[in-house]
């Protein structure tokens, strides 16, 4: 029981859409053990979707059509689902009387093409569309054979996925052998993608059950662990054996490698569910042991989350100074719900004017050091955590370019700072790369200092002589 | 001459990666007048990379492969087109130089694994890698029919691509009839998608040579000209005729119909390329007086560079006051390179503290009205503005939640406002969607009232009485 993903699209094939769908889709297969070996886009071409079809039907017992379920004579998904079952297209009413309330209510003309939308391979079961005028469906047609057509807007897709989809999936999952495949993320930051990998090199030399892989993202490194857990059939839901075949497929194509049912196990006895993640959390400890702080957080916290975790616990608050980045960090930190109870306030400071008059820099030290120095980040992290009455400080100021560099201070020239209970830290970097780069790397970093210095910094007090440069 | 992708990776399966390739390369071959009818996904497995590269192989005269290139036994892309054209791997001594440099510049070992990245099928172009240590090659293993690999990471793919594989689009334009496929995005702002759809109605359903398509993205709408031309055999390069062919395509699968070469055109004679651009032209024309102000800008330009642009123009400055968006109007505006010589400052006013301490609101306004009201607004924007001393305040203020709703004010409840030399504009308005979507389009209304108000108002006296709230 494994999937074939079909994107369909003109639009798609010219690059001027990003085919995020497909990830996604991937992800959710990949939850329920259901494993895709080919994901296919074409364009709005009968014949040529129709052989892709044919071609998904003939090696994946789950196809899954995204797009072309628009009411325009280019959406033919309907059309070729119908070709290759063979099943003929027949009208629903109800589904047709909504799409006609749709137009209504919004007090335009139905186009004629929009009856299409009503059309359905005949034995299809319908997924409503609450975000459109095209809803999805997904047809057995013939044992164990299955064809989804899902719309192409990610608005109208996600939620079917994650809505009337769900109970296909599960099925389709117990069918596959209830594999499931448990992921973990861990998020580090401050360290490359290739010191990750040497820290941890014989971990990922001797994977087995358990499998990691990198992956450098925005910035960041995502570790990944996986591991693939089997519901024996009977078992309660949420109770899960791992599935015996998984640590001999390894690191090579792992989650793609067939999930053997758990009734199909022979030899050595399962493991119980409870070991398989117990070995999860064992690599989880090691990797955490040896990479410690730069690990900042797991699965979706994001850094400015982690942050906002650490300033909510503490009950401390924190007000932000930006230079260069021009509001990044304001927004990454403002990003995360609830943050309006520890984010005061932030300045963009770009103009020199700016930082004297709130931020309280002096114009000496502009003058004397210039605006990207240390002196400059240091004031301007304790002058906007004095001026509004924050425990901490963070402060940003650097060449972001293109235009403003020297030959002491190339582009990408940035200082980041912080001030807070322990002292104050700053960093001088040197990003290479473009305004954007610099901005996002910039943001990253000051962020970090702050992440390290609230977790260094264990109470108010703890922190003196703390000061670094 | 038409082109396949191949994305080789089992990371891309299980959707731990969006694949933002696929829409650069599609971009590319277009751009160069070489259709793409299929692009394939496939993971780390021998077998069905073989496969795939067969199949794509027997369809599309050019094959190109992303990924497989690494160090690791994962990494099959090589082995498998030395397979598929049967040509053996042979090791370049000059590339296994190069990386043995490369790890002792880093004082590493160089593991055994990346020997074989300096294997290529026999016959290849390579393609250098200054951004990585897989270098990329190109195979023409038939008489016109192509390999190309290159690898996964998008820093080290891009370039190559835009550099050293520069010369072969060159070559297989040509031989493709030399076809450009020429193409103008209009950026619409404050309209949706079906109302632009709707005004341009009848353009959209007679469209010929130039085709139009729009695309939502980001709370904008993005319409897309595009118009076929062909550079006849032996004129001088850029000046280019029109495909004959093209206008009978029409709208379905356009882009993706077959270039005819100009030499194979029968019938009448094609236009002189200044028709189709003329053409090209008038439709622009047309959709512009059709949509007026809604049009911002074009092909690349953001909302924040047209901003900035009339900025610019006007030797005009501006200053922001942000609560629900937190920074994210001041991190756009200052994304613009040279964004420095009109932004001047910035205040993310999250507790009301900051908005009576640095904006000058009147406890009275936060206290009657509360913070997310129009007068508040209105307060914020003519604040900053006053602050700072400069031409124009923009200012946001809302509810962006998830929590902090109440019935008169629920949840994506946001005014936003704009003060400057010709009064005061303040918008409300009531998004849905979670938090990232009420700062990301109030962020996108704020920068759209500025746009507007700069646009209407004439110089700094003609805009007397403009005041709407």
């Amino acid at each position: 029981m494994n999937a074939e993903i079909v994107c369909v699209g003109t639009e798609l094939l010219l690059g001027e859409t990003v085919n995020t769908h497909a990830a996604f889709l991937f992800q959710r297969l990949a939850a329920y053990g259901i494993d895709v070996y080919h994901h296919v886009t074409v364009g709005d071409n009968p014949a040529r979707l129709t052989a892709a079809l044919e071609q998904a039907a003939g090696r994946a017992g789950i196809v899954i059509v995204t797009g072309g379920l628009g009411p325009t004579g280019d959406d033919l998904t309907r059309e070729a689902i119908a070709s290759v079952t063979g099943r003929p297209l027949v009208l629903d009413a109800a589904v047709l009387a909504g799409i006609e309330a749709y137009f209504a209510a919004r007090g335009r003309p139905m186009a004629p093409g929009n009856r299409k939308q009503a059309l359905f391979p005949e034995g299809s079961h319908i997924l409503p569309n609450p975000h459109g005028t095209a809803p999805g469906f997904v047809l057995e047609w013939a044992a164990g054979r299955w064809f989804v057509a899902l719309p192409g807007p990610p608005r109208e897709l996600r939620p079917m996925v994650d809505g009337p989809l769900v109970p296909f999936l599960e099925r389709w999952s117990a069918a596959a052998g209830g594999a499931r495949l448990v992921r973990r993320v861990l998020r580090v930051a401050g360290l490359g993608e290739s010191e990750v990998e040497h820290r941890l090199q014989d971990l990922f030399a001797r994977q087995g059950r358990v499998t990691l892989a990198t992956y450098a993202k925005d910035g960041e490194v995502h570790l990944r662990l996986a591991v693939k857990v089997v519901a024996a059939p009977g078992t309660v839901p949420g109770v899960a054996v791992p599935v015996p075949g998984a640590a001999a497929a390894g690191g090579q194509d792992a989650a793609a490698a067939p999930s053997a049912p758990a009734a199909a196990a022979g030899g050595a006895a399962p493991p119980a569910p409870a070991a398989a993640l117990q070995e999860l959390d064992d690599v989880e400890a090691e990797v955490r042991r040896r990479l410690g702080l730069y690990v900042y957080g797991r699965d979706e916290e994001t850094l400015e989350e982690a942050v906002g975790r650490l300033l909510r616990q503490r009950g401390e608050t924190v007000a932000v100074a930006e230079s260069c980045t021009g509001g990044r960090v304001a927004d990454r930190l403002t990003n995360v719900p609830g943050s309006s109870a520890y984010v005061m306030a932030a300045v963009v400071a770009y103009a020199n004017q700016a930082k004297v008059q709130v931020l309280g820099v002096s114009p000496h030290d502009l003058t004397a050091h210039g605006a990207v120095s240390e002196p400059v980040a240091r004031a301007m992290a304790a002058g906007v955590r004095r001026f509004f009455g924050t425990d901490w400080g963070v402060a940003t100021t650097g060449i972001a370019g293109p235009g403003g560099g020297t030959p002491e201070k190339p582009v990408g020239t940035v200082y980041v700072a912080v001030d807070g209970p322990g002292g104050t830290r700053v960093e001088r970097h040197r990003w290479l790369g473009d305004r954007h780069a610099v901005k996002t790397r910039s943001a990253q970093a000051a962020l970090l200092l702050l992440y390290r210095a609230l977790v260094e910094t264990g109470t108010p007090q703890a922190g003196a002589g703390m000061v670094r440069a």
